[in-house]
């Protein structure tokens, strides 16, 4: 999760980028929609039905670098993390606020092929519609999951493309939940922009390209994580990510791997996470180290079992300590 | 077609580029695959069965920022056109190589929905999947005939992400196609992108981010369209868009209009096309004008006709024009 990479900025300065941020941004088209959705699913599982809510998010965010979106700098993400981690969290007794860039990886939806609509049915004789046997039990697992979460009241997705759009959703989510206290969570998957260009300095129309090279110059994104623990939703349980991509040069794995332990000691204390996932790029679908403020778990997928993802350990992992922390959070209270 | 935009790099500076921007490109690696489907398609579709063949590319090109392509620049195109002008080109009897960006619009998939599959489908009390009724004909029409296309050898689907694939491709079939003389036609509807990272010169790792601003230098893409012309394939018919997103300042339409009608134009002279499609941004589904060295034509959309496109009377006129093509060419050889 870039949101949690290091400023130098002091508190006074954060806090005016992100107001300026936020009052720059160009408005959400349908705040209104998701403020009623957000408002009715949190308390169809408010603390009293003895639920618990995690806004899960998930895929990369883009930043547009023209008013009329033609171009923009886009951070690759499939989604896969968010959406197993979202089919987990349901299984273990969560609903889930699934905050995802629109397009990609859904929970339950990971086994299924690209362009999966024409690749899994076929047309009959008698021309009907019909799933075609070699993704038979994919696509009644997705349909079948993905429609009972939803109807169920249990999961609640919101689509966002822009860095803009995804911030914003994520302040009303956040606020939204603050009721919850302790019983809330952020589980933070998402590949967030570093850097953007601020809408009002950016150009309305297409760049046209002249004969020379293109020179662009981005600001960062304000780093949100604090306002998120200090203002939003300070009672929430707060995970966080921290991803590195490794050289093949093998003597460098170790380095690196104190590299990446140390940014996300640095992420726990900054921005007071309660845990931060590191992952490393070549292994992240084995094994994960989880930091927290008590040590370091190393966290891999069981690999007896068929199928098995290190996203359930993970979830495993995270809910425990959740409990303890609402355990802790009541006794203190 | 953003390959069409004007440089003034004399002819021997534009083939260095062009040679160096495939030298340092990273390689197909699917190339193999790539040139065999090339290969069967070419002979199925070949003039002596009395076919056209049609190269359509679909959607943008992305530009990786980094080696281990985390962040990227792309070009926003949902692919609408190139799949609903693919489809009017097999009504019209063609053969059609669709090179399109992955994951956007197919032909005969305009009108299902986001998630077409989850939304789509439906569980029954019994567990088996069923298409929803709302968006049964959409999902006949969709499954229907684009399977009968691909089985019956008349739709090969080639799938891009980066500008370095794109062009790449691009130059495999055209140089497959080179056989086929007069009776190839390229219709370029992609949005590429102007600028680039050189591969060579792009850090191989994330960037990181410091507490500054993040300044990019990008350099620009090789004209490849008169490359396409000159060596890929001389004799075929070729076709690029033009396109201009208009302000909403009334009095400007005209200035605009004509500015768009005059690049339009300088395309056709400098990259001889035989045709350029000058695209408005608000008025795109509506009507286009078609520049060619004999004149303009506006084209729009049949009102009287329900769910008409303005595709329809643009391939209509791609179709006579090219019919046009190769007879005045075999009468000249």
């Amino acid at each position: 999760m870039d949101l949690a990479k290091g400023s130098q900025a002091p508190q006074e300065s954060l806090d005016t980028d992100i107001e300026s941020f936020f009052e720059t941004a160009p408005p959400l088209r349908d705040d209104v929609d998701i403020s009623r959705k957000l408002g009715e699913f949190i308390e169809l599982n408010s603390p009293s039905t003895g639920k618990r809510i995690v806004c899960v998010t998930s895929g990369g965010t883009t930043v547009p670098l023209e008013q009329r979106c033609v171009r923009y700098i886009d951070n690759f993400s499939s989604g896969h993390r968010g959406a197993a981690s979202t089919m987990y969290f349901l299984e273990a007794g969560y609903a889930v606020i699934f905050l995802h860039r629109r397009g990609t990886c859904l929970p339950y939806c990971r086994s299924l092929p690209e362009d999966s609509l024409l690749e899994c049915f076929e047309l009959t004789e008698s021309s009907s519609v019909q799933v075609r046997q070699s993704h038979s039990e994919d696509v009644k697992r997705a349909i079948g999951y993905h429609h009972a979460a939803v109807e169920q009241g249990l999961l609640l997705k919101l689509p966002f493309t822009t860095i803009f759009e995804y911030l914003q959703i994520l302040r009303m989510v956040a606020t939204s939940m603050k009721s919850l206290g302790s019983h809330g969570m952020f589980y933070l998957a998402a590949a967030v922009s570093d850097f953007y260009v601020p809408w009002e300095s950016m150009v309305e129309h297409k760049i046209q390209s002249a004969s020379g090279p293109l020179d662009m110059r981005l600001a960062q994104v304000p780093k949100m994580l604090s306002m998120l623990r200090k203002e939003w939703d300070p009672m929430a349980f707060c995970i966080s990510f921290k991803n590195v991509d490794f050289p093949f040069v093998t003597q460098q794995l170790e380095t690196d791997s104190n590299i990446l332990l140390k940014k996300a000691d640095m992420a726990l204390r900054k921005y007071k996470m309660h845990m931060v996932v590191a992952n490393e790029l070549l292994t992240r679908n084995e094994e994960v180290i989880v930091v927290t403020s008590t040590g370091r778990v190393i966290v891999h997928r069981d690999k007896n079992e068929a199928d098995a993802d290190v996203e359930k350990p993970i979830i495993k992992l995270v809910a425990e300590r959740h409990s303890t922390y609402i355990q802790e959070s009541c006794s203190t209270n």
